[in-house]
């Protein structure tokens, strides 16, 4: 051996957690950490009353100890692990959160919740939450550009096993580690991780979601009294990477660091299906407001896209989840509903008899030319005419970022599902004014 | 396809916990329960002043519901997860504890810690908690065998990767959950599945260890209030079994089910030392016994093992962690001590300038013709002397394992360690009469 010893990925990522100063991060990077936590927020207030939520908070509460950090949406406090695991439950159930198109990881859900409940219990700042959200996010999803893709076609669930190290980070951020702390933080978090892509279809999903957001607290509380790991624990012959990915590409974890930001390039979604579904939302929409006639003169629906879209979408809709990843339901949304809001993928819509029949007049076709996630949308009506629209960048993509207005709407719409509308407007406001609140319990308290 | 479908494995584990019955089970296997009980609350209580377990026990107070769960050896209670998690980080902390060889997992720490947590909580039965204890090991190591050695060898510290299923399936006994309900349980405790071997010689260990434990409650208790895992969790094609094995043999989890018992073939640690290194303690007392000569008239000791013992235990000593794997230090230990208790691998002994001198007379060889687990101590004296013994089975093996008399007196051993000599005697009365004991409180009252 010759040349200085390479630095292990976690001290490297231990350093940039311990040393970064939010007067350092770029105003645009600021803003957009604020656009993720008001989006994840939104998605948690839309499911409050959803069965998977209230069971994990009552199984939850027969363990928790004192009640200092806000459940969202349920009007009542838990400690802050127990806290976390809810609302990473809840930010996540739907899938209606971020995506990092890169890793298909949803960045925000399992590093959020362990960062409010610790500052609501400590009084943290608002910029202190954003930034530790920040790097919390970015921690997360370089580790899982080091082994994507292969890591999610093994079997994990890339959100809840990167996750983890995510909510590792950002904790670790927030109580003041220090460097070498903060990279035994990130080992305790390897130890931590799991969350299997078999139990997606299930509410098994959601324990393991709810245990990143929970774990990584733990791990950089363990840390922060003394507790240590391996070296190498994320990049080891017997570490992490290896254990969980077939060939890691290690140096993805710190290339560019602090200089390239992977969470810049982190998307929303207009709509709460599938990714891949949008651009035929979109196209769909955007033929009905030029088209004008009822749904009852479209004759047939041809849908093209590339391979991923005819995998995942052509099949019979049977259930909410068939739904959000359906190519017909889709394109029936569009033509009958003209809209495509949460209420729009649950029983009552896949029961809708005027949707059912639309969608039997859909067809799906793969056209390989078409990029990943672009849609070719082809209406032939009763009397004859035909009409096609392409959209090559769905709303909400890296080339079509929501705005703040679209944001905030998402927002307003996902508070009025929950029943918290009342509200909206006052939540919103202290989100947009986060950046400059002195102590993050003002916002909090809008959010129980 | 033809034929009927193939069960899944947590569909047959999950009617095997919930329909097995204590009085159907032998009495001999009903008194392994008893045994591998009180070895792995020894082992709890001899560690209970170590840092890292007092440490575990601070972090878990801050965040701990109503304390009705007796943590062992620590005066003080805390919430049936949070307990769970300390005592599983104690029972295993130095692999003092049970053994299954074939696939190394130490069977009790992930088990036995939640079901006694919620037994205290709810006032269960000694023999409750025995039943719930015995088929959540066997369902432990039957997974084990599934994915084993690739599993191990892959970076998966298996005793904590397969001890989350133990503590779910043993729970769900307890908690009296329907043969549907126990499936999902392991489903979710697949998702829950961590820790690597990596991590191994740091703190980082435990947590994982701790998380088997408490999250194989927590499984039970999301499953007994409706949460669901897919059906096919541990094998199926993006399922637990192929994430973190290379070639999964799952037949092995349901073969002979309930007829053939892995626990069966549990074995017991005489001393606190890498398993391998028995044979060459057995071998070097025996030496000792024989020749009744002081150390310094001993000029040299060749120890001959297999390659196994040679790649583990050839090394230079440092720490306590060195001195657990050393072939050298075992052999010091057999001569200059003529015991090999905990006392005897910690710093002080490390430090000890006779055992250290002796420890440089001691060369290791290779004699493949040995069998794992066996060695040949040869000594020869300054006077030109030899003497040889060769142990095959070394003492606590299959083949020659602890008597009750042992076991009890290892667990005084380590109650004396632990600061608790006074208690042991009683604690040792209630655990042989465990079978019949109406209430399991009466033994924790003893253990807190």
């Amino acid at each position: 051996m010759s040349g200085p010893a390479r630095p292990h990925a976690g001290e490297v990522l231990g350093r940039f957690v311990a040393e970064s100063r939010w007067e350092e991060i770029a105003p645009a990077l600021r803003h957009e950490a604020v656009r993720s936590l008001l989006n994840h927020l939104g998605c948690a207030l839309g499911v409050a009353q959803d069965p998977a939520v209230t069971t994990a908070l009552q199984v939850m509460a027969g363990f928790s100890g004192t009640p200092v950090a806000t459940v969202v949406g349920q009007g009542r406090k838990l400690d802050p692990m127990s806290a976390a695991f809810v609302n990473c439950i809840a930010g996540n159930l739907l899938d209606y959160d971020d995506t990092h198109l890169r890793t298909v990881i949803h960045p925000a859900a399992p590093v959020a919740p362990p960062l409010l409940a610790l500052a609501e219990q400590r009084g943290h700042s608002g910029a202190e939450v954003l930034h530790a959200f920040l790097l919390g996010m970015e921690v997360e999803c370089r580790i899982g550009n080091a082994v994507s893709p292969g890591h999610y076609d093994r079997g994990w669930h890339i959100t809840s096993t990167c996750g983890v190290f995510g909510a590792a980070a950002g904790c670790a951020k927030l109580l003041g580690l220090t460097a070498a702390q903060a990279w035994n933080a990130l080992g305790i978090a390897a130890s931590q991780s799991a969350g299997l892509v078999e139990n997606l279809p299930s509410a098994a999903k959601n324990v393991g979601m709810g245990n990143a957001a929970r774990h990584g607290l733990l791990a950089a509380l363990l840390a922060g009294q003394g507790y240590e790991a391996a070296p190498a624990a994320i990049e080891g012959p017997l570490g992490w990477a290896r254990a969980m990915g077939d060939a890691p590409q290690i140096e993805e974890i710190t290339t560019g660091l602090g200089g390239r930001w992977e969470i810049a390039r982190t998307t929303y979604k207009p709509y709460p299906a599938g990714i891949v579904f949008h651009a035929v939302i979109d196209a769909c929409l955007q033929l009905r407001a030029e088209l004008e006639v009822p749904p009852e003169a479209i004759a047939t629906v041809t849908v093209a896209g590339d391979a991923l879209l005819l995998a995942r979408g052509d099949r019979v809709v049977r259930t909410a989840r068939d739904a959000r990843v359906s190519i017909h339901h889709s394109a029936a949304l569009g033509f009958v509903r003209g809209k495509a809001g949460v209420a729009e993928f649950e029983m009552p819509a896949v029961l809708d008899p005027a949707l059912a029949a639309f969608r039997a007049r859909v067809v799906a076709e793969l056209d390989a030319s078409l990029p990943r996630g672009g849609a070719r949308v082809t209406v032939r009506l009763s009397d004859g005419r035909e009409r096609t629209a392409l959209v090559l960048h769905a709303r909400g993509s890296e080339a079509r970022p929501l705005s703040d207005a679209e944001l905030a709407e998402k927002f307003r719409d996902n508070a009025g599902l929950g029943g918290f509308a009342g509200r909206a407007g006052a939540a919103l406001d202290a989100l947009w004014a986060l950046e400059t609140a002195p102590d993050i319990r003002g916002l909090m308290a809008l959010l129980g």
